[in-house]
C-alpha cells in the first residue's frame, strides 16, 4: 500500500527505455491513471523534433512548467503515473517545486539493447543517433528507485511495486550503538544506504540512540529507533539486519526478541566476535524459521570499522548475496581496489576464518613483545623504533609493527607511556578459542596457542611478583645483531601464518566449508589488524593451488633463516629471558622438517602400558602390531 | 521371597549378642517356627554347664548331630529359624552336613557392649568371664550374612530380611568386558564381591560373556549375563553398576538402556575415560531420575586395573560411599597400605582429575622421548637405558622411566625393535582434552599442551619426509653431559607436575569441586601411568597447605637446575634437534619468575588498534586508561 504523499510517480528515462510500456502497465497495477509527458508538448516544440531539430534547455521550460501543474492537479484527483525522460537534474526539480514529493523511477540499461529495442520500433519520432546525445544528458540521481531493464516487463513492474513500497523504508537495519556499531552504522550511510539503527533504552543506555542521532543529523538517510517491533517494520524486505552486540548470550537474546517480527528471508547478519559453533548453531535455527543467518567477522578495530574494515561473511550463499552490496561497500579495499570481503563459506566459515586471524594477531603481538624484551635491555626505546621502521619500511611492514613504532615513541612529559602501563596482558576469547579449535581438528598451532598461554602468565602478576627472581648479576645480556633478529622475526611470522593458514584448511576440510585460503588472504590485506607486506607474499606462493610449504623456494628460504631464529632463541635463553613463540616457531619448524621424530618411543610407550599397538616401518600402515614387553 | 533352598536360617554369634531375640522376631517375619539350640542339650550338658564347667568339643558332638537331624526334619517341614551359637567352622560343618545349604547369619559386636548386655540379664547361665573365651573361639566364616549388632533389634531384623533377599544376588555388575573390564571384574572377584557380567552378545561379541564366564570358572561368585534385565535383576539393592565401555555415546546408550530397570538411589560407576563435562551432564541426568552416577577415572592400563589400579572417583559423596568399599578394596595400594582411591569431589571431579593425570603423563612421554632423539646421535640404546636405569634408581625413579629402559633394551633379532616403530605417534582425546581445559580456566599447561601437538606433528609423517631436511652435516651433533640432562630432567618434570596440580587448582576452584591435591598426589603415588618417586617429593611439599612454588626452598631448588635446562635447550637448538617440551618448561618458568614481562606493549597495542584500555602501574587495579595514541 502506497502512502498519499507517493500518488504521482515519474517513471523517466532515455528514449527506448520501455517508459510507456512499464508506466501503463505500472499504472494499472496500482489503480492509477496514466500519462505520457509527449502529450503535454506545446505545438512549437512538436513541429521543431518533427523537423529533425533538438529541443534546449529553452524549450522545455514551458513543457515542464505545464507538467508541474498537471501533477499538482492529478496529485488532488488521487495519483497517476507519468513516463518522463527527465534527464537532467534541472528538469526534475522543475517538475517536483510546489509539489508533494514525487517518486522517481529511473528506467536505465545497456545502450547497445536499448539501440536493439529501438530499431524494432518504427512509430517513435527519435532516432538511433540522438540516443548517444541522450546518454550523454542523463544524470542519474542519487535518490529514487533505479530499475535496470534487463528483465522482462512483467518482472520490472514487479520489483518497482515493491521498491514502492519500500520507499521510506531502510536498507540495513544495526542493532547495538557501541564503538563498532556506531562506526559501522556512519560507514554504510557514508556509502549511500538509508540506515536504520536500534539500540535499547535502558540505564546508562538510555539516550544512545537519540545521542547518535543528534550528532548525525547530517546523514538524511539515518533513523533511530528504541522500539525493536518499530526498527523491524522501518525495513525493507527482505529485512538486513547487522547486528554488532556482545559476543554470548545477547545474540541469542536479541534474536529471540526480533524473530515475532521476522518475515521469510529476512537476514540477520552478526558482525561481532562470536564463536563459530555459535554461528553454526543460529544458522541452523534460522533456517528452521525460513531465515537466514551470515555470521561475518569483521577486523579493523573502531577505525577499520569506520573507514573501512576487512570482512569476513560466511552463512548460505544466497542470503550473504543479499548482503554483498552493503559490505562490499564498507569494506577496505586491497591494492587492486576490489573490496577486502568476500564470501567465505557456509555453517561458521565466517566467524572462524576471523577468529584465526585474531589467533594469528596474538602470535604476531606476542614476538613483537618478546623482541622489545629482549632489546630493552641494551637499547633506548628510540633506538628500538628506529629500528623497527626501518623493517616497516621494507617486507616486514605491517599495521601491527608500525603501531608498535608510535607506542614505543609516546611520550607522557619526559617520560616513555610504555613504561606506566602495567604488564599484565587481557584477552577476549577468540585467542583461546583459536587455540581450542587446533586441538579439535588436531593442527598444530603452536604459535598462538603460546601466545595465549603467555598472556595468561603475564596476568599472573602477584605471582610473578612472589616467585621473582633476579638474573641481572648472573646473567649479563647479550647484545643482539639487528639484521639477524629481523630474519629471525620474519622466519616466525612465516611459520605463525603457515600455521594459521593450516588451521583454517583442516577446519574447513572437517565441515566442507571449501574455504578459499588464496581469497581469505586477499581479504586480509587490507582493513584488518593483520594486513602486512607478508601477506602479499603469501598469496604468491598461494596462486598455484599448493599449500606453502610445498614451495621449494618457501622451504628453501626459510631453511636459510633458521639459523637466524635458532640464535636469536639461543640469545633469549642465555639472557635468560622468556621466548614461548620464538620457541614454538623454531620447534615446530625443526619437526616438521625432521624426517624422523623420536615418536617411535611414544608408540612403543603407548603400547607397553595401555596395549595401543603401533605401525612398523616395515609394514603397511594398515596392519597393526602389538608387543609383549 | 526366599527361596525352597533358604529354608533353615541358622542365627549364630557369641552369647548375649541377641541370637533369641532377633531370631524369633525373623521367624515371625518369615512365617516361620523359631527354635533355641540350647534347648537341644543332652542332658549330660545342661548338668555339666550348671556346674559352672565349659563344654568341651566331645560334649558338643551328641548335640550338633541331634541338631543336624532336627534340621533335616525342619526344612521337610517347610522351614525354621534356629539360634545357635555355632561359633567354630566345624560346628557349622556338622550342622550342614548331609542337608540343603543352610542360611547363615552372624550376629557380631563390639565386646563391651555385649558384655554390658549380659550383665543386665541374670535369667541366663553365661558368666561374663566366659566371654572373652567365646570371642577367642570365634571363627568368622567368609561366607554368609554378617550383622553388627549396634543398631536396635527391628533395624537388625529388617537389615536381615533384605540380605536374605539379596542372597543369590551380586554385589557388583560391571558392563563391558574388554580388555579393562576384564581385568577389573577379575580385580573385584579377587576381593571377594560377588559380581555379575554383562556383555552384549551380538556379532564378534557373541560369545564374550560364557568365554569369559568359561576362562574363569573357578571363581564361584561370577555370574554372566547377555540379558541387561536379567543382569539388572541379579544386582543386589541399591544396585551398583560398574561400565566399562568406550567413553562417548556408547556410554549414553546403555545409561539409556539400563534406566527402565533401575530403582531409586541405584547406582552407575563410568570406569572409562569419559570427558568430564559429560559426566556433570549425566550425573545430573541421572539424579532427574533419583538415581546416582559416579565419573571415575581409573589408570593403571590393562595390569592395573587387574592387580590394582589407582582410582579417581567423582560424583555425591553419598553415592560414592556406597562405591567405597570396592574401590578401596580393588585399588592400588600407597607406601603406608593405604587404598590409591578415595573421593575426588562432586559432579566431573574424577574425571577431570584423572584427564589431567594423562595431560601430565603426555608430557613426561614427551620429554622420555625428546631426550632419546637427543642422545641417540652419540649413545647406543643400551648406554641410553643404563643410563636412565640409573636415573631410575634415585629420585627420578619413575614407572614411565621403567618402561623406557625396557622399551630401549627389547631386541627382534639382534635388531632394536624400536627402529621398526613407525614414528607417528597416535592420541586418544584426553590429552587435547587437557589442553583445551587449560584454556577454559585460564591455566598455562604449556607443557601437556605442547606435548599434544608434537604427537600431531609427529602423524604428519607425508609431510615431514616431503618437507626433510638433511641438517647432518652443518651441525655436527653436540655431545650431552649425563648429569646436566638429569637436572634439566627433574627441572622439566618439576614444572610439568606444576602445571597440571595447578590446571586441577583452576577447575577445582571454577566448579566449587573443593579437590584436595595432597589427596590427588596420594592417589597418584601407585597404581597409576605416572606414578614416581617425585610425587613422594611433591607430597611433601603439600602437606602444609600452600601451592608448590609457594616454598622458598623448592624455587630455590629449581632456580638450581634452570642452568641445566637452559643448557641442555641449548644443546638441542644447536643440535637443530626439536624440543618443544622442555622449551616450554624453560619458557614457562622464566615468566613465572620474572617480576616483569614485556605484556605492557601487548596492553599498549591493544588500547591502540581497539580502545581496550590499560592499567598502569601508578594507578589502582581497578583505574583503567585509554590513550589517544
Amino acid at each position: 500500500m502506497l502512502s498519499s504523499r507517493r500518488d504521482v510517480i515519474i517513471v523517466f528515462g532515455v528514449s527506448g527505455v520501455g517508459k510507456s510500456t512499464i508506466g501503463k502497465q505500472l499504472a494499472e497495477q496500482l489503480n492509477l491513471l496514466f500519462f505520457d509527458a509527449d502529450d503535454f508538448h506545446p505545438q512549437a516544440n512538436i513541429d521543431k523534433m518533427a523537423g529533425g531539430v533538438s529541443l534546449n534547455d529553452e524549450d522545455r521550460l514551458p513543457w515542464l512548467q505545464n507538467l508541474n501543474n498537471q501533477i499538482r492537479h492529478w496529485q488532488d484527483k488521487g495519483g497517476a503515473v507519468l513516463a518522463c525522460s527527465a534527464l537532467k537534474e534541472s528538469y526534475r526539480q522543475i517538475l517536483q517545486t510546489d509539489n508533494a514529493p514525487l517518486q522517481w523511477v529511473l528506467l536505465n540499461g545497456d545502450q547497445t539493447l536499448i539501440r536493439e529495442r529501438i530499431n524494432k520500433r518504427s512509430d517513435h519520432f527519435m532516432d538511433d543517433r540522438l540516443l548517444n546525445s541522450q546518454f550523454n544528458t542523463l544524470e542519474v540521481p542519487h535518490y529514487g528507485i533505479k530499475i535496470n531493464v534487463y528483465n522482462d516487463v512483467a518482472s520490472i513492474v514487479q520489483t518497482i511495486l515493491q521498491k514502492l513500497n519500500n520507499m521510506d523504508k531502510s536498507e540495513i537495519g544495526l542493532i547495538g550503538l557501541g564503538v563498532m556499531g556506531k562506526s559501522l552504522a556512519l560507514n554504510i550511510l557514508d556509502n549511500g544506504f538509508k540506515t536504520a539503527v536500534y539500540n535499547r533504552s535502558e540505564g546508562e543506555e538510555v539516550d544512545v540512540v537519540s545521542d547518535f542521532i543528534n550528532e548525525n543529523a547530517s546523514y538524511a538517510a539515518l533513523n533511530g529507533y528504541t522500539d525493536l517491533k518499530e526498527f523491524v517494520e522501518g525495513l525493507e524486505s527482505p529485512r538486513r539486519i547487522v547486528l554488532m552486540i556482545k559476543a554470548g548470550k545477547a545474540i541469542d537474546s536479541v534474536i529471540d526478541a526480533l524473530l515475532p517480527y521476522l518475515k521469510k528471508d529476512d537476514i540477520i547478519l552478526d558482525g561481532g566476535n562470536s564463536h563459530y559453533k555459535d554461528s553454526l548453531r543460529r544458522q541452523e535455527l534460522l533456517s528452521q524459521n525460513n531465515l537466514h543467518f551470515i555470521g561475518c567477522g569483521i577486523s579493523g578495530g573502531e577505525e577499520g570499522a569506520r573507514k573501512g574494515p576487512a570482512i569476513m561473511p560466511g552463512g548460505k550463499l544466497d542470503a550473504y548475496k543479499q548482503m554483498e552490496p552493503v559490505l562490499n561497500a564498507i569494506a577496505a579495499k586491497d591494492k587492486n581496489n576490489n573490496p577486502c570481503s568476500g564470501y567465505i563459506g557456509a555453517g561458521g566459515a565466517g566467524h572462524f576464518v576471523k577468529m584465526i586471524h585474531n589467533g594469528i594477531e596474538y602470535a604476531e603481538m606476542q614476538l613483537l613483545a618478546e623482541m622489545y624484551h629482549l632489546l630493552k635491555h641494551h637499547n633506548e626505546y628510540e633506538e628500538i623504533a628506529s629500528l623497527f621502521e626501518e623493517w616497516n619500511s621494507g617486507d616486514q611492514g605491517s599495521y601491527l609493527l608500525e603501531i608498535t613504532i608510535d607506542i614505543l615513541r609516546k611520550k607522557e612529559g619526559d617520560q616513555y607511556l610504555l613504561d606506566f602501563i602495567l604488564d599484565k596482558a587481557g584477552n577476549k576469547g577468540t585467542g583461546s578459542w583459536s587455540s581450542k579449535a587446533a586441538y579439535d581438528y588436531g593442527s598444530a598451532a603452536t604459535m598462538m596457542a603460546g601466545a595465549v598461554f603467555a598472556r595468561y602468565v603475564s596476568s599472573f602478576k602477584d605471582q610473578r611478583v612472589r616467585f621473582g627472581i633476579d638474573r641481572h648479576e648472573k646473567h649479563d645480556k647479550v647484545k643482539i645483531d639487528p639484521g639477524i633478529l629481523r630474519n629471525a622475526y620474519s622466519f616466525a611470522r612465516w611459520i605463525n601464518h603457515i600455521q594459521g593458514l593450516e588451521l583454517i584448511r583442516t577446519a574447513s576440510d572437517h565441515y566442507n566449508w571449501g574455504v578459499d585460503i588464496l581469497e581469505v588472504c586477499r581479504i586480509w590485506t587490507n582493513g584488518c589488524i593483520i594486513r602486512s607486506n607478508m601477506i602479499e607474499s603469501i598469496m604468491h606462493y598461494l596462486k598455484d593451488g599448493t599449500a606453502l610449504l610445498n614451495h621449494a623456494s618457501l622451504l628453501q628460504n626459510l631453511h636459510q633463516q633458521e639459523d637466524a631464529c635458532a640464535d636469536i632463541v639461543s640469545a633469549f635463553i642465555q639472557n635468560r629471558i622468556p621466548s614461548p613463540v620464538f620457541s614454538n616457531a623454531l620447534n615446530y619448524w625443526l619437526a616438521m622438517t625432521s624426517e624422523k621424530l623420536p615418536a617411535n618411543l611414544i608408540q612403543a610407550q603407548r603400547d607397553f602400558f595401555g596395549a595401543h599397538t603401533y605401525n612398523r616401518t616395515d609394514a603397511p600402515v594398515d596392519q597393526f602390531f602389538h608387543t609383549q614387553w
